[in-house]
């Protein structure tokens, strides 16, 4: 069967991206590598506009759309990174942005969606239909929906992360290395996947998950869609999603290695850890792939691991938990 | 009178850093234009390695010395930035390298420079003399005294993160703007200064320093050096050199706008801004540019404001008193 996303997709979205998403570095650290018993690098995605790599695979949504479509407007639903990734995106091209937003989302969240120009719906999660409103909106407004991760060309953009992780891997030369990345729907592990296979065969891209939230990993292992029976109660709250994407899975199934699964409390010390050693803000879900690469290392194979750091949108309180881990 | 330091010096010092420091980018935010009133573009020197801009200037000066000079190994003064910079440089020279720090230094900071390879030796601030120390141990095994700013090679590394902010400011378009400095002795902010003059000359390159520590800003007022009275007391410790140096002050004079100093709510605010749109940890000093740049608007010229985010090296409780900031 083809798959949803393909190499040149993704090479199309750089060029779109190119100029308007940051070309993140690979971050290193001494500390890190003495902890993880092999050479670390760290793609913090934290940098990226909006604080997460979720601008990527928007701008290129946006960017790809005929002009006529992307001037009647978007409509996003999303309580978090993907929020404000449609709405600068939006805004950099001059388009409407309407996003769905649960009213218990985060203030601080609702008010930087609205910040970035996007118009910020509220509904009640307890009696209202979020897909309805969305649904009645769409079609009154002629507005194009930009979905989180189960769509083309937004793992398309997500991607593009992993071309650069393959070119930065080959000047440092690092060939035996798992590629772990934070993994919710899968969008940016599949993009990423598909990436490496073209330009850096040898790595090995694996997605790590919560424990208690590892429908990827238990996907990979028995060959179709699995759910997690929980969909909230973890602090990684940005990859709690409740299973794979159906267009996502097949490339996942086909190019990753198995899943890792971390706790919160790892979590929450790999954040203390890029605090530490490599001055960078990360939040729960997107300290995933390092707590892994830093606490789970005889699961991991080969003589570095690369780490996506994948969003740094954490309130303060939060972060001063994960600070008190040091002491 | 020659200047110590010159442009060529730093286009020495960029070709000798490729590939060993970090090339940091410009960031940037929405929100904090929005603060400032007028673009801000962050020069983050806390991602550099050791995470301060301090080991652009080790490294060029131990880059510099001939190879039997270098294998008698390095010595430095330094409770901070300093210590770590020399020390990992010497590292990847295959150097030794002797710190002389303070007792009461903290501990994180003396367990990190000694696991950067470098020989740590203790002293007691009320008891005891560093210089004599430090000059008996450079007699008796020949090691190189490496200055924290006053000394040309250190000017020069410290210069090329200026080269990089020239470079990036006329990709971006960026020729009306102040660079905000932070400000100690003056290496990095003189470096910074005779890089833009080469090649960005319509920038205007400021220092920054904390109130009641404004040694700088005064000394460039009067035309000559001049002290503060208070040499402790301030969370800017990065930054709260007693005097600029011999060397930098003509430099300083000769290239840069006036001062601006900031207090230290000021810079625990930058900090907790570079937190929440940046996603970086900043140290107060490190963050003392970005805060004149929020807070100071009315004393800043130019559409757009270029600030560095000198160091990163700060511990949690402290970060706590900055996110404390937001709430």
């Amino acid at each position: 069967m083809k798959e949803a996303c393909t190499i040149d997709m993704i090479r199309d979205a750089a060029e779109r991206l190119s100029g308007h998403a940051r070309r993140t570095p690979l971050l290193s650290s001494p500390f890190l590598d003495e902890i993880a018993g092999r050479r670390v690098f760290v793609k913090p995605e934290c940098l990226q506009h909006t604080g997460s790599f979720k601008f990527r695979g928007a701008f290129n949504a946006l960017a790809a759309l005929d002009s006529d479509t992307r001037t009647r407007g978007v409509i996003a639903f999303s309580s978090g990174n993907h929020a404000q990734g449609v709405a600068l995106a939006a805004k950099m091209h001059g388009a409407d942005a309407v996003i769905i937003m649960p009213a218990d989302a985060p203030q601080l969240k609702i008010d930087n969606t609205r910040a970035l120009g996007a118009e910020v719906i509220l509904y009640d999660r307890a009696s209202e239909d979020r897909d309805a409103i969305g649904a009645k909106l769409s079609n009154e407004r002629g507005l194009t929906l930009i979905k989180p991760f189960d769509e083309p060309l937004v793992i398309a953009g997500q991607g593009t992360t992993g071309l650069e992780i393959a070119e930065d891997a080959a000047a440092l030369g690092v060939k035996d290395a798992d590629v772990l990345v934070c993994c919710g729907g899968g969008g940016l592990t599949s993009g990423i996947a598909l990436a490496c296979e073209a330009d850096a065969p040898t790595l090995r891209v694996r997605p790590v998950e919560p424990e208690g939230f590892d429908d990827v990993a238990r996907s990979l292992r028995s060959g179709g869609i699995e759910r997690n029976t929980a969909t909230s109660g973890n602090i990684c709250d940005a990859i709690i999603t409740p299973q794979p994407g159906d267009l996502t899975f097949p490339i996942l199934h086909r190019l990753c290695g198995p899943g890792l699964a971390i706790c919160e409390d790892e979590a929450l010390q790999a954040m203390a850890h890029a605090f530490l050693r490599l001055k960078l803000v990360a939040e729960p879900g997107g300290a995933a792939a390092l707590a892994a690469a830093l606490f789970r290392k005889d699961d991991i194979q080969g003589d570095a691991v690369i780490v996506t750091i994948s969003g740094g949108n954490v309130d303060p309180t939060m972060f001063g938990r994960a600070l008190a881990s040091l002491t």
